[in-house]
């Protein structure tokens, strides 16, 4: 019989167990971050109605990146973000929820898109966003901001710092209504703001589109800085001034690395007023890590009412796979997670040694066990050591006739008897 | 335009922010039991290759039950359960791990069956196993099931107490054999004892298969007990002796709520010695909430190692979400989250407020700050009651010039003038 194949499908990935406990580790301090703050996790369902997932006009489209199928009559899909469900979630439990809500979540997302560096086809995201109802000041622009800040923070020893760039969708609205630009000119030229870097004569592109005149205003606003336009309309001067709001808060919020980079536009998504991201000092290549934004009617889809919001999400598969996989992460603290190996010598030790073991993890001690007791007291050690566990407790014979154990320090080689009064708070040292 | 429906599909559960936090809660408690006996976590795909989910002979039959699609030429499905990811990632890092392996997967999986009371279609379940090459001593069997007892003890103030049954597939294997039926008798006779709880009229049914006198010798083990047969083969008095060594084991590991319950057969599965359930004592209507056993050679589709093995699995969703849907669970003390509502009068005292804010959730303090400034009192404090916050710190003009906050108890209303300096230690006294 053939053997199946044994690697996942291209596209998911799966770690081993010293990567996965970074994984996690990391995960958990993020979350904590997110508690501290009042945050509500939800843990929404990865399938949803196709009509919840997409319209269906765009059926085919979208198709090609989602994963839909079909059981009895209902058409479904996998998530592929935590926004549908969070706009399905709030609509349906309006009146369960208060307001301003926060809520996070922390889910695997699904996406057939061809594979690439960075890109996987299931992966995690942590999506944190604080809504109202009808309206919600800018303050709390800032609160979602610092506080995915502090979530990277809370990681920075493995992932170093970041930089947070942030920009104002309506600060370009502004500035097209100053401009007299019509829609199509409008939209054509927040594409080519959105892809400034990776466009070699951007100011020939915006001339093509909007004339000469009009490009060197647009180009200004880079060469001499977003407030130079402040005093045209007074559009312009709320926009300007929203931006100075944020970064006050921010400031007495003690988010240092925040900067204004006009040109952020966070794609086509549906934000309205500031959008940020997130970039890696350290790691520059991964683009952005995180990014979100202020939005004005997230569930118009499923409800009459207006929810307003603003959200941001953390990429956390992006940020931490592809960091674990290219060893740029230092792993060594994960690599060893048990404080004593218990090797039985022999059958007739074993309830003596899972007293113990008990005993151990009553109060805290990560301890296994070695059952195989016919092994060698060889075999056993050495299992201890591949196992990366800080200490081995020997119990043989000798050991059960006196009420002790051999404790072994598996970094030192020193070995010495220890009663079963004492061991526990020998282990707990680290 | 129709608004689109906001409930989840039949069979998916989505929770209200506080029963999330209990459906957390004990999960956390549960994977602390299990750090602590230093099992690994896997976080494996939920999509696998078709081929690797099912055997293509039997393709249509599974249909029904999985959710199965294709993306080009690729045949792929969510995964059903724990172990077929298992399998498929120890036969593919043999050489990365160290055996006896221990791992813990708390996953969701999906079954396309007809949901019905306690039946989800997307489920958490917890799959603890410890897996050794070729051998694996049944000393491994106690502790899982001695680890499961603990998992459960850990949320017992929710969930009450459990009894542990505990079967042998050897006995039943030994007995036949004894009774020398063949392989169909057998295969019919291990159906009806699996399911002796739910047939009236189990002696007669037995007879109909093996004859009279062979279904009294059955019959007998179940009022005489099982050591009533120990006697009759070598394979039967193995057996025996193989529970009665599990049970000194269980016992010396504190387990006081096992018992030999001879009937427990736990389906059909790849089981071949050792099975168990877990059920609930307050809570018998939800039947099993977990269980397993001893397999012999999980990864045999997958690799010509021989990996041998005991595991075991909570019925997380079954267990938690039913009791929590039902309210039987008492959910009060996850109301509350929040230590202090912020609440802001006026826009002008925002940046005093956010720093009170960031420096409360510096020193671990749940801070929510209140950021429609222009919102009077009477609309803040009602906030700060619906949230469930503890306290509510008020930062108005007066507050900000003498450095203070007015700190309300939301229990006992009574207010009172807090330093900064001093706020943190009061809100820390819960």
């Amino acid at each position: 019989m053939d053997l199946k194949p044994t690697k996942p499908l291209t596209g998911f990935i799966e770690l081993l167990p010293f990567q996965q406990r970074c994984f996690d580790y990391c995960a958990n301090r993020m979350q904590n971050v997110l508690k501290n703050a009042g945050f509500n996790r939800l843990d929404l369902p990865s399938i949803e109605r196709a009509e919840v997932l997409t319209d269906k006009d765009n059926w085919d489209e979208i198709e090609t990146q989602m994963y839909l199928f079909q059981k009895g009559d209902t058409k479904m899909g996998l998530r592929y973000d935590g926004t549908v469900g969070l706009s399905r979630y709030i609509a349906g439990h309006l009146n369960n929820l208060t307001f301003p809500f926060r809520a996070y979540q922390f889910a695997k997302n699904y996406r057939g898109e061809r594979p690439q560096k960075g890109r996987y086809r299931e992966f995690y995201q942590m999506d944190i966003d604080i809504m109202g109802i009808d309206n919600l000041s800018l303050n709390y622009d800032a609160e979602i901001i610092a506080t995915l800040a502090n979530m990277y923070k809370s990681v920075a020893e493995f992932i170093g710092d970041v930089t947070i760039k942030i920009g104002n969708r309506k600060f370009w609205n502004a500035m097209f209504e100053y401009l007299n630009l019509d829609e199509k000119q409008s939209r054509e030229a927040f594409i080519l703001i959105d892809k400034r870097d990776k466009i070699s004569d951007f100011n020939d592109a915006v001339s093509e589109i909007v004339g000469a005149d009009k490009a060197k205003v647009i180009a200004d606003v880079f060469t001499s800085g977003y407030k130079s336009v402040a005093d045209k309309t007074d559009n312009l001067r709320a926009a300007v001034d929203e931006m100075d709001d944020l970064m006050s808060v921010l400031r007495v919020m003690g988010v240092e690395n925040a900067e204004i980079d006009i040109s952020i536009m966070r794609g086509h998504a549906y934000y309205t007023g500031i959008v940020f991201e997130f970039f890696l000092n350290k790691f520059p290549e991964l683009g952005a890590v995180g990014g979100g934004g202020r939005y004005e009617n997230l569930a118009s889809k499923f409800s009459k009412t207006k929810i307003v919001g603003v959200g941001g999400s953390v990429g956390y598969s992006r940020l931490l796979f592809g960091l674990i996989e290219d060893n740029k992460i230092n792993l060594s603290q994960f690599e060893n997670n048990i404080d004593v190996a218990v090797l039985v010598m022999g059958k007739q030790n074993v309830p003596y040694s899972m007293n113990l073991v008990t005993k151990l993890r009553e109060n805290g001690v990560v301890a296994v066990p070695y059952l195989d007791t016919d092994k060698k007291f060889k075999n056993q050690i050495e299992y201890a050591d591949k196992i990366g566990a800080r200490f081995a407790a020997i119990v043989g014979d000798d050991e059960v006739a006196n009420n002790i154990v051999s404790l072994k320090n598996m970094e030192s080689g020193v070995q010495e008897p220890v009663t079963l009064d004492t061991i526990v708070q020998k282990l707990k040292v680290k």
